[in-house]
């Protein structure tokens, strides 16, 4: 199978490490919007073209792999790109997925492709979780809690504040929540009992840091409904210790069956990322394998992950997966 | 959706109680091989008929969920029950997965009807989380713990041993395996590693406890290969403290990516349940759903929890999972 990376960031290079994993995937290029000749890759011997070159390569392409931002890439690129090739994305504003889905949808219809859109591990795997656990236990109740790990959108708010030269944000779920969930009591809980942030804050010389860390943890939507902690490091420590970009986090579901609801399940699903770009890849690369044989199957359209059986995604066949898996 | 159950155990009244918690589901009746007149269901209302007239109901029954053991009841059942219905079961000798696979995929395909086996947790949701994390991280190690929780086949091979009146044996997975798991080292476990068994005896009067004991820990394929705790208990404890049916596990998988393998990845899944039955009876039920929707579609033949895309499983249109779970 010949997949395309379209866009090459942090997700991007997770995507070339992935394909470099799985031998049924071979990597053909990477399309980016900068000059070519600035983009270095990791694997010799690739090329790097831009994207104005990417209809001339439709035929020699399966699957494109769109690693575009949320905001303003993919809402343009995945409609444009499945008018050409099958393609995946990891569009993540949840609010948004409904309108972002029936614009794919439409030009995939047209095109005869498929778009599968939402990929990766939230949207993505949790939500995958969350549905079978619900159609499992119907009555029961779900949480997700995300982290540890580095909120990137919480890092850039904190960044644009006037003396903050870097920062980094982590988002941690508190471990008293998670206890009380996996009772199965069905805890109602608030916003700041779920999760706390810590805030790890370069400061310019001589920048005012009570000024800075008031504006950090008052700031609306993103630290005035949680606890949050900052602590001022150099950038020293910042480089050494926080460039990574960890992730992860928790979909429990807690239910009860039996004729009088006497016994109590819980469902727990958890992942521990020391890369979230580089995780997210191999999760879209997987289901790149399963647009692909939809699409040799004569399916057409817009795609999520809970429209995909499972075999799709693996390697082996119907035979091995019984024989080695169930 | 109207199902029906062939079998009326543990994991039959456990469908009977899930069948009550789905609002677009309604058991039509209860097949059993008893005389009817002896089974009680718990549900008032629905009625007991003998297995001769299954073939009468066909019309009247969307789905048959088949509730029998898999030593020797659905080898012959379900591919005989395909004939005339779309049918669940839980068969889960791993070993005769294929063989068992083939029958109901050859009858199956002959009657037009779909034939889901082997669904529940293990195989089944466990099965399902092995595959999507093995897809993603195709460089790891998957692990699998059972517990704790009750095994009734290490049960009833200790009620046959010469003395013992009645006995419950649990499986306890190893806490220190777990965590060193969980660390992404990829341990080589053994078996006496990663689970310990405790079983609790009644004993007869006058009964030779030393030589029990001696008969439950050196016994081939079930104990000789573990650490076995026996606790000698009297009939009131173990009515009292041990009538459950508790299991769950975990799934694990560890697994490494970036373009040097840098970066570290846990995957984990477990379940904790109250109830084995009434847990595996829900699975069934969800899949009753996906078993009558592709049969809808045209769809016919064998089908495994591998095959069938999550949102077959659940009662909500594509729309509202989309706008709920996504």
């Amino acid at each position: 199978m010949k997949i395309a990376i379209a866009g090459y960031g942090n997700l991007g290079r997770g995507v070339e490490c992935a394909a470099a994993q799985n031998k049924d995937i071979e990597l053909v290029c990477v399309f980016t919007r900068r000059k070519p000749e600035t983009v270095k890759l990791m694997t010799p011997g690739i090329p790097v073209l831009p994207v104005a070159d990417m209809e001339k390569m439709a035929d020699k392409i399966d699957v494109l792999i769109i690693c575009g931002g949320s905001a303003t890439d993919l809402p343009v690129q995945t409609p444009e790109y499945v008018k050409k090739f099958n393609v995946i994305d990891s569009f993540d504003t949840h609010a948004k997925i409904p309108e972002h889905f029936a614009a794919v949808d439409k030009a995939a219809k047209a095109s005869g492709k498929v778009g599968i859109i939402s990929c990766g591990w939230d949207p993505g795997l949790f939500s995958v979780n969350r549905l079978y656990a619900s159609a499992i236990l119907p009555e029961g109740k779900d949480y997700t809690f995300w982290g540890k790990g580095v909120s990137q959108g919480h890092s850039d708010a904190v960044r644009r504040i006037e003396g903050v030269v870097d920062a980094r944000q982590y988002t941690i779920p508190v471990d008293e929540a998670l206890a009380k969930v996996r009772t199965g009591e069905n805890p109602e809980l608030t916003t700041r009992q779920k999760h706390t942030r810590e805030v790890f804050v370069v400061a310019a010389e001589g920048a005012d840091k009570a000024k800075i860390e008031k504006e950090i943890v008052t700031m609306p939507n993103y630290f005035d409904e949680y606890d949050t902690v900052v602590r001022f490091i150099d950038m020293e420590t910042m480089k050494k210790e926080h460039s990574g970009l960890p992730h992860g986090g928790f979909v429990i579901r807690t239910g009860s069956t039996g004729i009088n609801k006497e016994h109590n399940h819980v469902i727990e699903y958890s992942l521990k990322l020391d890369s979230n770009p580089e995780f997210t890849a191999s999760v879209l690369v997987a289901y790149a394998r399963a647009a692909f044989r939809l699409n040799n199957e004569g399916v057409t359209g817009a795609k999520t992950v809970f429209d995909i059986a499972p075999a799709y995604l693996s390697p082996l066949s119907g035979d091995e997966l019984r024989h080695k898996m169930l």
